[in-house]
């Protein structure tokens, strides 16, 4: 394998190697393949943690003056799901009508591809500039996310590495190439509450205590009122209830105990905290006043079980960073791109501790799908764009 | 075995046969040699349905003139439970302390065994009356109630039979023999709802639609307003929640679907049909109306299933029948017994269709638990009430 200017070379090289997570697949060793012959040193992390698969990882360095810059991912995917579904081999990395198929096409491994080929032309194009790159690729990003992008930062901060700043390379574009850039992502906590009844016959409520009528009491109080009505950078914060469970087959009896869970995605009205205290003085309140309690005097009995590690709101306001980006994808698409903080998490939400980061790729549509592909012009436009924002961060 | 003017010998054969429900036990023979001594010609109807246990019934008929009495009950008991809670074998019949234990001490063999004996004393004490007395026992009142007392009365009725008032001998007293006869029941209506979402990631709600929101708006619109604030006779109508089950372990992913049921005990404000006319006009209102919809447009899209076979509201307005009762009570215990129409189902229910129907029997305090118990006072004082009322009703 040597490293290619050609980003659909590199993907299909990428796409070949089933690194379904947690498995490394071999898609580590291609990408250092390709990195070797540009003059990274390569470095290949194993992580591991009771409970949790060992994971591979891969730190790829490129030594110079001046700022800088890691490139961020992961090289492993999801599952393929129903192979009859697909059109083409998910590991086959097929050509077909300008598209390339493949699993991890466009979430990630179509992201990785394209920096690979943009730093090679960078490069090429500058011989004489010696850029600080690096590449932070990890193969536990679909996974638990413990023995991955976390762990991999403190490794190399342990080594002495600081960055200036970090391009994340997931699929950012709903539907268009450069239509969006994330500059930060919503916070996200989980909580579990478990109300305590007393079981007895329906036809005796009062020789009983529903535990159903409190946990819908606590709930009604945990979605409404609106958290807040968003922020400038960020959509309005929240919650979901995802489960309520009872577990009662006898329609003549009240159950014992009712427990249901919920996530909040938050913005930066809020810190994990702040929005903890909220939902706990919620909860409070609604076991005081509740409308269902049949003039029962005590309060709702209730636990409130916090998931473990929320994800803290961040919101990266580096304007060199972004107006770089934002002029390299303006360059090649002639579109303004939207300042995003929506959607699910990413691995920027460990990053964003050591250095600003922006997270900027491919279109995110068929990601997780059955048939995920790209078109052969955006792998293009993408390393285009990567290869003008190299120029630019490094000018 | 011969029948005794004693109840507790009655009680004691009668706890010696295991007859957990759908188990006949010997419960029906032995009730059998004490009722034929007596003039009583006897059937034992065995019915059968689909899906359900086959089951054995007793009709004693002793035919004379003028009106016709009907004592109604069941000779199947609930399982023991757990025996290491029992002081006294549950089939032992073992009296300590002037209590007999046993399970269906009170539940209901004790008040069969008080019929039988009063039945024995009154032909002794008028030799020359010819009463028309019957017995309907069953031994599936604690089972489903499908091959039980309902198919008895048709079987009966379809002979010729006809009744001009029943007495079921189930405990009616929560704490002190001549505390309660019941005069009729509330109803019974099971429902059960099912919302249809649309699963998705809890980081992109306007993609996925939340079943739990839909079915929080429902129920909430089941609880509250109250249905009415009782009746002349009758408690308030009350709804309880007895299961919301979505069943969904990812605490990041919107599921698809939330499911209810519900139970509803309800007064003579409402037939069965008007109740669940109500309940269907709240949910439609509520799904229209759900303040949880996130701005979503189509209203929340439910399923609602009524449980078959819904028990209808009855109060038994006879008051010569009650009257006798009550001045037979009133004669024995002192006491003037509540009009009561609390509590779950019982077989009542079917025979308020052939003719009226009132209960009264033992102290059910210790009904279904360990070391189920009746003092012989109690034993001794409801043969002596059930006598007075045979003198009253055929006198």
């Amino acid at each position: 394998m040597m490293t290619t200017f050609d980003p659909a070379e590199n993907l299909a090289a990428l796409i070949r190697c089933p690194s379904v997570t947690p498995a490394e697949g071999g898609a580590l060793t291609a990408l250092q393949s390709m990195l070797e012959p540009l003059g990274f040193h390569i470095d290949r992390p194993v992580f591991t943690a009771e409970g949790t698969p060992d994971i591979e990882n891969l730190y790829a360095r490129l030594t110079g003056t001046g700022p800088h810059l890691m490139f961020a991912g992961h090289t492993d995917v999801v599952p393929t799901g129903d192979l009859s579904l697909w059109k083409h081999p998910p590991f086959g990395a097929v050509i077909d009508n300008g598209e390339l198929y493949g699993r991890g096409a466009v979430d990630m491994k179509g992201g990785i591809a394209c920096f690979v080929a943009a730093t090679a032309r960078y490069l090429q194009k500058f011989p004489d500039r010696k850029p600080n790159i690096s590449f932070l690729i990890t193969g536990d990003e679909e996974g638990p996310a413990i023995n991955g992008t976390v762990k991999v930062l403190e490794w190399a901060k342990a080594k002495g590495e600081k960055w200036d700043a970090s391009l994340v390379g997931e699929p950012t574009n709903p539907d268009r190439l450069g239509e969006a850039i994330k500059i930060g992502r919503r916070g996200s906590v989980t909580g579990t509450v478990i109300v305590h009844g007393t079981q007895g016959h329906v036809a005796y409520p009062h020789n009983a205590d529903n535990p159903v009528r409190g946990i819908m009491a606590l709930l009604n109080s945990l979605l409404i009122p609106a958290y807040d009505q968003g922020t400038e950078n960020f959509q309005a914060t929240n919650l979901e209830i995802t489960s309520i469970d009872v577990g009662n087959p006898a329609t003549n009896v009240i159950p014992a105990k009712a427990t249901a869970s919920f996530n909040i995605r938050f913005n930066d009205t809020w810190t994990a905290d702040s929005l903890q205290q909220e939902v706990s003085r919620r909860l409070q309140e609604a076991a005081l006043n509740s409308p269902f309690r049949q003039g029962k005097a005590e309060p709702v009995n209730y636990e409130l079980i916090w998931g473990e590690d929320p994800s803290h709101v961040f919101l990266t306001r580096n304007d060199k960073l972004i107006d770089a980006l934002n002029g390299s994808i303006k360059a090649v698409t002639g579109k303004q791109a939207a300042l995003s903080t929506s959607g699910g998490t990413s691995d920027a939400r460990f990053i964003k501790d050591y250095c600003p980061v922006v997270e900027f790729g491919l279109v995110g549509q068929t990601m997780h799908m059955a048939n995920e592909r790209t078109s052969l012009r955006d792998l293009e436009n993408l390393t285009a764009i990567y290869e003008k924002f190299l120029e630019d961060f490094f000018a």
